[in-house]
Parts: C-alpha cells; sequence; structure tokens
C-alpha cells in the first residue's frame, strides 16, 4: 500500500518579503519521511485571506494530509484561522476550552486576558485543538488539515502533538554514495541503474570541494533490502 | 502604478524528502524586495513531469514573472528543461549557441562532452540563454519563465544575469522596532495604526530573550515618506 500524501502550507508575509527565512518546511520533510508520509508538494503564501483560502481548498483536496503554519497569533496580521474556517465552510467562534486554557495562562502569568490574546481561542466548529506546551495557545486539526504555529520552536512542539495521532507507511530510507566525479561522467551508468530499480528513487546532486567536482548519489526507498540492493550495485559501479 | 508580481517554483524530491534545506526562496525573496517585484506566492514540487507543468502553468499565468530553480543538470532526474517545453507547448532540442558553450567548456577541461553533459543544451525553442559564470550550462527564460539551477551559487549567479533584464518597481522598504513586550499587549494598538495607514503592510513577530516576550513591528511599504511617518507613530506608541 502506498504511503499517505501530505502538503504543507507556509502562510506569511515576512517569507515573502526576504525578512524571514523559513525552517518548517525542512523540519517537516523530515519528520514526515520518518513518520511514512509522503510530503509531495508545499506552498508558500501572504497573509492575504483569498489566497489562504484557494490553497488550503487545492492542498487539502488533492493530498491526504496538509500541514499549515503560521498566522495563529493574536495581532491584525493573524488570520489564518478565519481563512481555514472559511476554506471548509465552517462557522467560527470562541471555543470555550481553549478560552479557559488560556485564561488559565495568563492569569498564572500576571497578564491581561485582553481581546487580542482572546482572538487565540478562535477556533473553527468541528476542530480537534492541538496542544502547545511552549505557549499554551492551541493549534487545531480540521478534517486532514493541521493548523500550527510559524515560530519553528512552537511549530515543532504543536508537530510533536499530531504526527503520533496519524498513521503513518512505512518509513522512506535513504542512503548516499559521495564520488569525486562530475555528474556528467556519472549519468549514464546511473540512469541505467535507476531504470532498473523502478520503484526506487535516485537523485544526484553536486557539489565542489578544493575546485574537484563530486557528486553525492542518493538512493530512496520504503524497501530495505532493495535500498540495499542498489546501493552494492552503486557501490560496485562508483565506489 | 502597482509593482510587477512574481512567483517561484522550486523543483526537486531532495528538498520534499528532508535531504536538502532550500535556501535559493529566501534568497530571491530579497532580490526581488529590493528590485521592486513583489514575490506573491512560492511551490516546491518534485521531479514529476506533470506536477512541474500543472505548477509552471498555474504560477506563469497568474503573475508577472515565474522563477524556478533546479533540475536542469546532466542526469535522469533533471526533467524541468522538458517540462518546462511541455507546459508552454514549445518543442525543445540540442541547441547550437548551448552546444557550443558547453563544447567549448569541457575541452578547456579536458572532459569528454557526452550525452549526458549535451542534455543541458536541451533548450526550448523561442527562450533566451540566461548566462552561468559559475559552471557554464546555460538557464533560460521562456516568456515570462525564468529557469535557473539548484545550486545555491549558481542560481545567485543566474538570478545577477537575469534581474538587472526586467522592469522592477519601488523597493518594497521594511523598518522595525523591537519592543520588549507580548504581542498579546500590543496587538489592539497596532492593529489600530495598520487601520490608519491602509497602504502599508505592518507585521509582528514574537520572540523571547531570557525568558521574557518581545515583539519585532515591522512596517513595509514602497513610499518612504509614508512609512517614516508610520514608523514615528509607533515609536510614540510603544517606544
Amino acid at each position: 500500500m502506498p504511503n499517505p500524501t501530505a502538503a504543507m502550507l507556509v502562510i506569511g508575509d515576512e517569507i515573502l518579503s526576504g525578512r524571514t527565512r523559513d525552517s518548517n518546511l525542512h523540519y517537516l520533510s523530515g519528520e514526515l519521511t520518518r513518520h511514512g508520509i509522503s510530503l509531495c508538494e508545499a506552498r508558500v503564501v501572504a497573509d492575504d485571506h483569498a489566497a489562504i483560502v484557494a490553497a488550503v481548498r487545492a492542498l487539502s483536496s488533492q493530498y491526504d494530509h496538509l500541514f499549515t503554519s503560521g498566522g495563529i497569533g493574536p495581532t491584525h496580521d493573524d488570520i489564518t484561522a478565519d481563512a481555514i474556517a472559511d476554506s471548509f465552510g465552517a462557522p467560527i467562534s470562541h471555543r470555550a476550552d481553549a478560552m479557559a486554557l488560556l485564561g488559565a495562562h495568563y492569569e498564572r502569568q500576571g497578564l491581561p486576558f485582553n481581546e487580542a490574546r482572546q482572538r487565540m481561542a478562535r477556533i473553527p466548529d468541528g476542530a480537534v485543538l492541538i496542544d502547545n506546551p511552549v505557549s499554551i495557545a492551541p493549534g487545531f486539526s480540521l478534517g486532514n488539515t493541521h493548523v500550527m504555529a510559524g515560530v519553528p520552536r512552537i511549530f515543532e512542539a504543536m508537530l510533536a502533538s499530531v504526527l503520533p495521532t496519524l498513521t503513518g507507511g512505512a518509513p522512506l530510507l535513504s542512503q548516499s554514495l559521495r564520488v569525486m566525479r562530475g555528474e556528467g561522467d556519472i549519468a549514464t551508468d546511473f540512469a541505467s541503474l535507476a531504470a532498473e530499480f523502478p520503484t526506487l528513487s535516485m537523485g544526484s546532486y553536486p557539489f565542489t570541494q578544493n575546485g574537484a567536482y563530486g557528486t553525492n548519489l542518493v538512493v530512496r526507498g520504503t524497501d530495505p533490502a532493495l535500498v540495499d540492493a542498489a546501493m552494492i550495485k552503486l557501490t560496485r559501479m562508483f565506489g
């Protein structure tokens, strides 16, 4: 059975303007690979209601899971929760359990639980809260769409809450061979090896070292015996 | 007149599997911001012909420019040029000027100009070559779509070749104020300031320092006087 599929949607002006370098996509890709979920596509959109809704509808209908990051804080540019609700035609309101969590948190901190902070308790009807051990304000899963914070430490903590609840497949294994030859030298033999193992994915990634060309040859697949067999042939070819 | 719009398409299994962390999106976003082109969306897809074609068609028709990275090397997983040709219904073949460039390069290096390396001279009809001072194999622009390498040093060099040929708008300016208060404390006043300056974009980015909450408040816009005016009010509010 093929592994479940997934997409990621990164939400935030700051990524597209160059202010902030996203790191959540790279983190998510590694975690999903280990969990046996195939990340097939990612998109980045601005804090723009129509753009978020269009992307959420496209990606949540095309893949088994959609993971989003960003736009769930207390300020006016945090519009993700409302956009997600709109994407699925779900009503949204201040939810009692989220209000209770946040109210208790700010009381412990001696900070006012004001209107802005209460915005973080706005959750679409039918969603399941995602635990946030870092800063309490929860994420949520609505259907197959998992809505998480953009701050990397919080994104990573929320993903750790969600991932064990999702059915994964066989982890995608990866082995690589580093050769000090240019891609153009190894391309023909490498292509014939790839053709011999059609269920594996093989990629080559060039690098330079002290002015000399080298290539990392990578073999990926979910069947350990097959990956090993391909690596043995690869090493004989180029090792 | 509003600034020209753009999208980016990152092509490569290695980004979605977690093997490689993309850095070209962050680099492009900064360069476009300086050049007065608004990056509106980015996507990442695998080395998959249908996925590349679908994304290229969607993004090149929706935005003024599309920049792609990845998949133009000599190996079997480098399928971008053919996918771009297909996206626009353009024939593709080994182009004489690209063959000459590459042939001379490998002759200088004393390396065979074999079939794999000749693949890098496959260019869609009607495209304009993009100079590659790093490793010679050219990128190309076909209509509004600029096709560049994935290796960051080469991507950056190709972008430096292309960007001066594109008409930019007013650079997007950005100023920020760092305050040692949580987002929830400043959200209401910050939202009213944002409402006062509807043509500017204002965002807030929380951080923690020694366990205390702080927020970076960012004002972005193309009119320097307006950005300054907003920053003066912002500093009065929170400085």
